[in-house]
């Protein structure tokens, strides 16, 4: 369990030679499958990362939120799409984005919103549709929402990019390869039955956006679509391992906790790590146990009988077998898998500078 | 449900007159009970607020990180506690602060981290002391491992300050100020034990210090006791309402988020507020559903049929009522109750600077 520290306190790892591995293989299917990569850094929010992402010939990123935008087009970034409905509040920094020679793609879920971004002038403009997920966008059989989202194209540019946009998030909902490829098949399906409707609506051709990491890691084909757009499989992470996305082997993002405390009367290791650097996303077991991280041995592989059971702000709880408690040290470092990789990039890749750090395996 | 927006994304909006209305309760009963106010700054991580504090007269105060203590002391604060048992990695830190002149008292939950802060010889020492929350410290009546934590206090200074601590974290599974008052009369009886054990095993009487919004809001009295570290007490959220520790008039903290779609079909509205502003933490109602937030009206009160049912990264719904819904459009502003205003701060108060923002009821 333990290991030299990197810093003193919790540090994000991330294992450079996996990242890059999981790019390549990313852009190696898209390309087979002739569909450009877009991928969405809200993941790392890491210029160095996505310059991983340029390495494989990505020119085309997404981000979800006015704030990446500009700090990736600060990076060199030229070509973004903000994949969330247009908060109108924003119109203004998005426009001075565009002023700078950014190609911005903007989101729109409501018709006046969809009017304002057409308005504008600016950018391109995404429709958002639901494919059965069922959190933002017009559902792709709503005829009469569809023909309201899409009345306000007809005074679009033909120089501005038009699409439609879908995130198949219930996704995250599958187990396995065959549920995984079942929501792929339903949610093209549904996307190209919105693209049909959409097209006599606007009397124009949409362009077809989708993108989540479960469908993209276990599809191949990507029939009707034009660009992907996963973020997480950079990373991937316990969630994704559960849903079948990828391997322990492919986790290239853990966070190195120092033990604080041991309480071996209660089976549990006290750790520098809480929910500001994990989050309190969690998983739960067939039991009903939730857990918010599993530890990584020695050898690199995933512990099941060593797992965070509980987050406080600052520390956090990992349950361990006796063997480990009894050898167990303050200042021992415990690699920790975490179960949402982008919300941890929240705590410390992107806000806080803990880390940076990158590890070759 | 429309206000004017005061900067373009999900903003921190606290209320000065309602937290300091908060700050100055606590203040005053901790005279009348002849306690030290010693309140926890984790909860906003703000110098400015920290200054209400002072303005009531605290001039100590407790963090829950290093990084939280270097902060502080770069603006003036000089009497620190370390709330959590020390990082081992982290003491050479800790050794520069007190040669800047802080008095720093650090935590131990192991005989090897109480040896090596007596043996640096330059902080106060608090042992933890575990009254039933379960999480860090040795168990009060475990007379084997009180002995194995005090037997390095033979070595201490006099000159430094010396105490058991104790978070009473059961409290937030209590419901109403008789429960709450249970775990509080329970946890003080079993410090009471724990200090008489630790002073004689030390020959020497400790200080008892104890710390936990629900108790200290809800007990006017605090035998045995030196000083109280609660800290969401100055903003108070959800989750004190449910335990009972304040009323909705109490709560300093909102975010307001931009409505960014409308979705009248399903019943909630799109709103630019995430995971990284509002955190993951939840409560689970009388029926078994899980929110995240409540929408707070133009009156100031909170609305139970308004409220975040799902939170992604950088957005989350909000279940609504027909009749909101109808008149709903992006860019109208929700006021949203957070669930644990503490985990707010971490994603808009202390880290994106998306705050600052103090307005007055």
């Amino acid at each position: 369990m333990s290991r030299a520290p990197i810093r003193s306190g919790p540090t994000v790892v991330v294992d450079e030679a996996r990242a890059r591995a999981n790019i390549a293989r990313m852009a190696n299917k898209a390309r087979a499958a002739g569909v450009s990569l877009r991928p969405h850094v809200k993941t790392h929010r890491s210029p160095t990362i996505a310059g991983w992402l340029r390495d494989e010939g990505v020119e085309a990123i997404t981000v979800s939120s006015v704030d990446m935008a500009v700090a990736f087009a600060a990076h060199g970034w030229s070509d973004i799409t903000v994949a969330v409905p247009l908060n109108p509040h924003e119109l203004p920094r998005c426009e001075m984005l565009t002023a700078d020679g950014v190609k911005l793609g903007l989101l729109a879920d409501c018709p006046s919103t969809a009017a304002m971004i057409v308005g504008a002038g600016f950018a391109d403009l995404w429709l958002k549709i639901d494919c059965g997920y069922g959190r933002a966008g017009v559902r792709w059989n709503d005829a009469e929402g569809l023909a309201a989202l899409v009345a306000p194209v007809a005074a679009l540019s033909q120089k501005r990019a038009f699409g439609i946009l879908t995130h198949a998030g219930q996704s995250y909902g599958a187990k396995g390869s065959v549920e995984v490829l079942r929501v792929h098949r339903e949610s093209l399906e549904r996307m190209a039955e919105a693209r049909v409707a959409v097209a006599a609506l606007a009397e124009r051709e949409p362009l077809v956006s989708v993108g989540d990491t479960p469908t993209c890691s276990i599809a191949d084909a990507f029939p009707g679509v034009d660009e992907i757009r996963p973020g997480n499989f950079v990373f991937y992470d316990l969630m994704q391992i559960d849903i079948g996305s990828c391997t322990e082997q492919d986790i290239a993002l853990h966070v190195d906790c120092p033990v604080v405390g041991v309480r071996a009367d209660l089976g549990h290791l006290v750790l520098h790590a809480g929910a500001v650097h994990l989050s309190k996303e969690a998983l739960v077991d067939e039991q009903g146990a939730t857990f918010y991280g599993m530890a990584v041995n020695e050898e690199g592989r995933l512990d099941p009988e060593q797992r965070i059971i509980s987050l406080s702000q600052e520390h956090g709880l990992l349950k361990a077998p006796p063997s480990v408690l009894a050898a167990a040290q303050p200042g021992d470092i415990v690699r920790i898998a975490p179960v949402h990789a982008c919300l941890v990039g929240d705590g410390l890749l992107g806000d806080q500078g803990n880390s940076g750090v990158t590890g070759n395996s």
